[in-house]
């Protein structure tokens, strides 16, 4: 009975590069005004809102990539679409730095609030708009909001995505099915890369009139002791650690200055491995894990 | 006047083993989806919530059994019916590791808002899930969101209950007699180990959109911080310290590592003896301290 | 220009025995079932908040009582009507430890959202529950929830109270003439005892579905270091710190523990005077500062 | 791939006096009664509220221009038409003092709420009152709730005002041509100063029932700490840090001695330019940067 106990390691169910213990994305979800938006649709009166959303893609998103580039990290950054259109040369930027662009959806509506048709019109808008910006069609998805649906796995998975990253039921990543339960073999699955509330920004730093007022914003120094515990954790029982930062909030200069020491400090991890989501959803399919249906509670 | 004077000790209506001054129990409940379900029914649309709660039973369980044997700590196991129904093997993994599984109501609702009739009805549905998955019928309670009804008593002592852990007004286990005042020698009665606020990591860590948007998501050091001076208060002044952790917040890596250091701390103190709430309770029982009633105040 | 510089005293109104800058009074608002009745009638169904509220006058009291005879400390109880009736042990032990008991309205309801008459019952009401127990009519009062009327302070003087306790507009202790601005001399006036919402344990601990989900609960070292914070701001400035403790939460072990270490250290400090909030107002009167009258502002 | 590693200088649009990398400016917004007023104006029958909003012009006012005097920091006060007329000692100190008094709106209602006819009678009504006390009409502007509209650029650039300091979009003040975008050249404009939600004191300390309860109440050195590490953030990367600091909260004497010690530290900063919101508008105008338009998005 001893805290330093040697730890089983029971279930480690994929392994990554360079036998790192730990696989680690700093993403990021560039919502911009279309999170206020679609949360409290009359703070478009609000030119104090507007702007206050417009820093991320307006000068968060200049911030951030230099600092990415000095830390030598690559990433991954969510643009709902409306986004994109309205901050056209940030996404660019985006896409010149080497770094993966992916959906988060068109107007930062919540799917699950959605019928399916609304859901796939949202979705393929979305698309449409990355595309023209940058030619690509994206591979990786997160719910606005954090908020996916049902029946959005099948939708993603018709059209080819590689990978979802919005639910929250595991430290791996794991190969979904979003058939019926029990597939049949060759049905078309999709990697989803967990996350968690915990390794979020919104909830140390987010105040926003009618949208969001979570109480005492707190120091960028608490925000990187928390999701550091959460990678130390991880460092110890092996996982995927999935940190997502929104530039209006983190792209601040003391913000910004306090996130690139904590990159700076992972980058000398020998046992976490730094990729964007994409590489870890390509990763993980390499390895083939057996899929899993949707969970069986009805909703 | 010295903050150092012995402190005289009014009031310790029990004694635990070993002479320990303070009895202590770390309790999980286990509550997966059902309590998203039951505070906000429209959370079914949302998979993310959905998964959110399935992380509890899926994956926090399994890592904290393997905590608790590490530091060699039995444990209560609160689990509401319907979510071990959705969930058997993990209540099957708790009840294999030996420790204590208890009743969490059914659907997770408070019994406070429903009738004398639906409480009855949750109550066995509750047990008889238990009893299905494990064997036995379940002889602790715990009301789901900590809001027992004036009956709720009264029914678990009929049904042969041992013990309540919902009710906040002492340091100490006592005897309730849940009839009315001065009940008849010979009624039945239940044990009643109380638990407070302050010793739930629900108030620390859970950001739930739709049903709990409590502030900034707290590390776990606070968390720990808060916990510890509670104790250690108990440890002056005697008493029985109920810690209650949820293992689809508590089960992430970091938080539980902290936890597990936490636990590993507690073991070596030889002032607190640590056991589940049903040895709690049978060594209340034991001490045969005079019935209380139901408080006097008309609801 | 240097942080260290002396400190002009612009305005120190009042003195205070031996020299002492600062007075301090560790007053109590012994709330217990009523203030959860008053802001939610709904919790009359639940157990758990009932005995969550009833722990204020069973244990914490008592505990706080063994608490200021060890440090040597004189205080002031604040106790609703209802709550007195309930518990009246509770009553007669304070009174027996030789503290100040206070008048908090008789159902814990704001004053401001009552008409007159509906105040003065309560005034009365709650001045004869106390006079049954103690034998003396409380000199002193505090409004429920800290929302005094624009009534009450003529309602207060007319039955000849000493002192009222609600008011947040100064540093120092005043005498308050509430009848119409420049009120004709011989009128009757009251001392008011500014109070003010960091100097509270409510912000600080208080967790109770259904009337306050305030945020994380913090540590008893964080509130301390708050409180502590301004009584060392007011030991610069001058003034008159009062802090309010509420027995259903920092009756408490844990939190009771620290708060004796903190009353022991402020009792150690020959610049602070500690007395109960009566002595408090006799010393005022003493002084004869000029009346003020009632805001100009229109309610 | 280094922390330390030297930082590129993207953008640094504007200079400051001494070569300063940072401009600072400690501001004030003199809320008073009229921000609870304008929130709930229910709080108009209670006392308490009422009193606890009139600490910062009774109070607050004085010590903190005390405290500007001792550390030789000069600043602006934003004054609600309103509140200057309830409390027109408070702002013959502050421009007596020698700082700088500028418009805060009349009644502090949120402008993205009103037509723009009741914006400009706000906006004229407001300038009148503080134009009756000082003499001057106010050059600045800051909206109420900090909710600027997307009329009032426009209503201010009309009347003369210099600058407006309610926008979130960037980190260094700019020129904003508030007509249709692509304004003719010699369209009246504006200097916009930005602010943002983590450089003020009411997300750390405001708790005022019925208009927001944000959570646990912070200690001034949280609050400080929060406010070190952007100036910090802005001192690496350059920019223009605005912190606004409530009299009815931040004068208060605990946080008032740590806002004290706060700004002596900064004083002695030799990268930092501390001054008047109006001379750092004016030193902008002198580096004629190019106006921007309002933004595209459509309200």
């Amino acid at each position: 009975m001893s805290a330093a106990a040697d730890r089983p390691h029971a279930r480690a169910p994929l392994e990554w590069p360079g036998g790192a213990r730990c696989a680690a994305s700093f993403s990021f979800d560039v919502d911009g005004e279309s999170a206020a938006l679609a949360a409290a649709p009359g703070t478009a009166r609000s030119l104090s809102v507007m702007t206050h959303q417009a820093y991320g893609p307006r000068v968060g998103v200049g911030r951030l990539l230099d600092i990415l580039d000095r830390v030598g990290v690559r990433s991954t950054f969510f643009v709902p679409g409306f986004t994109a259109e309205l901050h056209p040369g940030a996404v660019r930027d985006i896409a010149a730095a080497g770094h993966e662009i992916a959906h988060h959806g068109y107007h930062h509506v919540r799917p699950a609030g959605l019928d399916p048709e609304q859901q796939a019109e949202q979705l393929d808008r979305g698309s449409d708009a990355l595309e023209r910006l940058t030619g690509d069609r994206p591979l990786g998805y997160r719910a606005p909001m954090w908020d996916l649906s049902w029946e959005m796995p099948a939708l993603l998975a018709e059209r080819g995505f590689l990978y979802d990253s919005s639910l929250m039921d595991d430290d791996f990543p794991y190969v979904l099915s979003p058939g019926e339960q029990g597939a049949a073999e060759g049905a078309r699955t999709l990697v989803e890369i967990p996350i968690q509330w915990a390794l979020d920004d919104w909830e140390q730093y987010c105040f926003l009139p009618d949208v969001t007022e979570l109480g005492p914003i707190q120091t960028p120094a608490h925000a990187v002791e928390l999701w550091r515990s959460e990678l130390d954790g991880m460092r110890e029982h092996g996982g995927c650690w999935v940190l997502t930062n929104h530039p209006f909030l983190s792209g601040r200069p003391g913000r910004a200055a306090v996130l690139e020491r904590f990159m700076a400090d992972v980058a000398t991890m020998s046992d976490v491995w730094i990729a964007p989501l994409g590489e870890i959803a390509r990763r993980t399919v390499e390895q083939a894990p057996a899929p899993r249906g949707l969970p069986r509670i009805e909703p």
